[in-house]
């Protein structure tokens, strides 16, 4: 029997490659402090721990018991945006968390550590992001993100960790989280078109990104510990077509046959076109035909519906509330 | 009145910084927590708190009560070899405590924020080191590193907080910690040799370092603030000639007049030939000659015979024991 980790797996994604490592036969333990998730998500197969990554006496205990031939390491706080003026946590929750699951592969033999990195470790380089490009993060998440690349290869150099880098972006469908205001405007635009309340859309609405449907990525990512090429390498993952937010807003709209107003906010420190070449996952994966943004949303507006409306929360420990945007201090 | 901190200021560098900003007329508290540094360190003119950068609850007192001007942070723990074996401590110490910093910086407007980084985030690239080249960290003490220059940059990108990025290179000279056994071969070369001890090498003793004397380096850092020509920069700063480290040995004892046996170690994993381009420096901070290596160990003997033997004590909390150079489990 193989058993694999996955941290975050009652997070979006993690709920995702959870149940896709279920149907490839391993026996699934999820760790998840349910700070982003919801214990919904968690497949029923799976063995659920509620704990933090943070607690590396916790790692050693379930490291011990579980002899993990794999670990799938997605827990992290993700709001990019936010991160400026949370750079404490984010460091501890995104680096610090990683490292200690890091030690405890080393210790425990783990055979491959699967890392979902992130589009954000090329910060404003010129799109499409290749792999081989020299990243150049500009927030605290981008620079977390690219420490955990890092520290993962000097340990393949040091101790024979091997490893599995993707850098996805801007995946979107469900179990996504829509009860968080500052991350994943897809997830934003349904529960505020749910609420009534107007889409919120940062600056001019011009700048795009690559929506990526998470059917899309997570078998790849699940599976990617059967195709030895993969090994050690840093993969680009997630859909080629571009939209503009405005496109995205109307799309949504379209979806969900709701209506809403626009209200447009001063725009905020954020990179204008990010989109990546994806040249190498088509080659260690077979080429895939991704969904369209409009059938991904499809998908995802019947899951949305039946799970209706999340309150949002306001993050706690704001750290810097300077030039934090206005709209992140309404409630 | 300008008020200064430096973070390790009862530590090897910071005890130089420190009375070099004395005599620029600035008032200077040094926050350090004794882990590698020593109290006798501190100037008498200095006011000194025993803290980590750690304790952000602490920091957000000391900033409130004494509206830094500058900040010198240098505390870290700089055992560039141990730290594949304590990954969290050191992502801890010298990340999360930078960070800590850098949010109180932020928040209480600090003009310049001076740091030392180190030439360990250019790793094994072919020497000499430029500042443009791309950064290649092989461990996680220069992972760290970089991370906290990037985590600079962006701070100044989103908030305007300004910085002058140090990289120096095997500084040694008075004040340095005789006790450590994982770092500063100067150091514990003399400390073998007082003890009567042999010089213990790893590897061949062919790997080249250009061994740097303290007092060529201390002073501009120190007044680096006061040209604004180094804001923003990455500054190498060091000597420029190599000696291996079998040539170093040969003359600490020689220096030092004693004489010991060499003891060759298998190697450990690092870094064969490690010296920078100093231009920059030159350029902006006038043309040194800077002491050869008998003119600085000829300053430093005085001292080290004067300071004694330390007992070296051996690092309570090892994360990873797997690959411990041997000699390093020894008492
Ligand atoms: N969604 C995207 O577009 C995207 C893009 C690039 C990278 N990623 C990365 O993919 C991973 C998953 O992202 P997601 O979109 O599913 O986010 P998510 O918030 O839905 O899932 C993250 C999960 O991690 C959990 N978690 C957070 N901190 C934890 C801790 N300290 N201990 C234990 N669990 C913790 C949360 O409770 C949550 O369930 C993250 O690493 C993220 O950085 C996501
Ligand atoms: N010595 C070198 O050759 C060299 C080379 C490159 C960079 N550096 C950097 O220069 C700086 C100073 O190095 P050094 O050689 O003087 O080392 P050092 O160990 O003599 O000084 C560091 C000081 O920081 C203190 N310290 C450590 N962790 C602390 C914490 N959490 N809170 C408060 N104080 C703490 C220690 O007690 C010590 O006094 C470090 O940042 C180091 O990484 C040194």
């Amino acid at each position: 029997m193989i058993t694999s980790l996955v941290t975050g797996g009652a997070g979006f994604i993690g709920a995702h490659v959870s149940r896709e490592l279920l149907k490839l036969g391993h026996h699934v333990v999820i760790l998840d402090d349910l700070s982003g998730g919801y214990e919904e998500n968690v497949p029923s197969e799976a063995t659920f721990v509620q704990g933090s990554i943070m607690d590396h006496e916790l790692l050693e205990k379930l490291f011990t018991e579980h002899k993990f031939d794999y670990v799938y390491h997605l827990a992290a706080y993700a709001a990019e945006g936010l991160s400026h003026f949370i750079k404490r946590f984010n460091y501890n929750n995104n680096l610090i968390g990683s490292v200690n699951l890091i030690n405890e592969s080393v210790k425990n033999k783990v055979k491959c550590f699967v890392f979902t990195s992130s589009i954000a470790v090329y910060g404003g380089l010129q799109p499409p992001m290749r792999e081989d490009m020299v990243p150049h993060p500009e927030d605290p998440y981008g620079i977390a993100k690219l420490a955990v690349e890092q520290e993962l290869k000097v340990t393949k150099e040091m101790f024979g960790l091997d490893y599995i880098i993707f850098r996805p972006h801007n995946v979107y469908g469900e179990y996504q989280n829509l009860g968080d205001k500052y991350r994943n405007v897809v997830g934003i635009f349904m529960n505020q078109l749910m609420q009534d309340n107007p889409l919120t859309i940062f600056g001019d609405g011009n700048q795009t990104r690559a929506f990526s449907y998470i059917g899309d990525l997570a078998p790849h990512i699940a599976n990617s510990v059967n195709i030895r090429e993969t090994y050690g390498e840093v993969i680009n993952i997630g859909a080629e077509k571009e939209y503009t937010i405005k496109e995205l807003a109307e799309t949504v709209m379209e979806t969900m046959g709701l209506e809403g107003k626009l209200r447009f906010v001063e725009a905020r420190n954020e990179v204008t076109h990010a989109y990546a070449d994806h040249s190498k996952a088509h080659r260690l994966f077979g080429t895939d035909t991704n969904h369209t943004l409009k059938q991904g949303l499809d998908k995802m507006v019947g899951w949305a519906k039946n799970t209706g409306i999340k309150k949002s929360q306001k993050f706690k420990n704001i750290e810097i509330i300077e030039n934090l945007p206005p709209l992140w201090l309404e409630d």
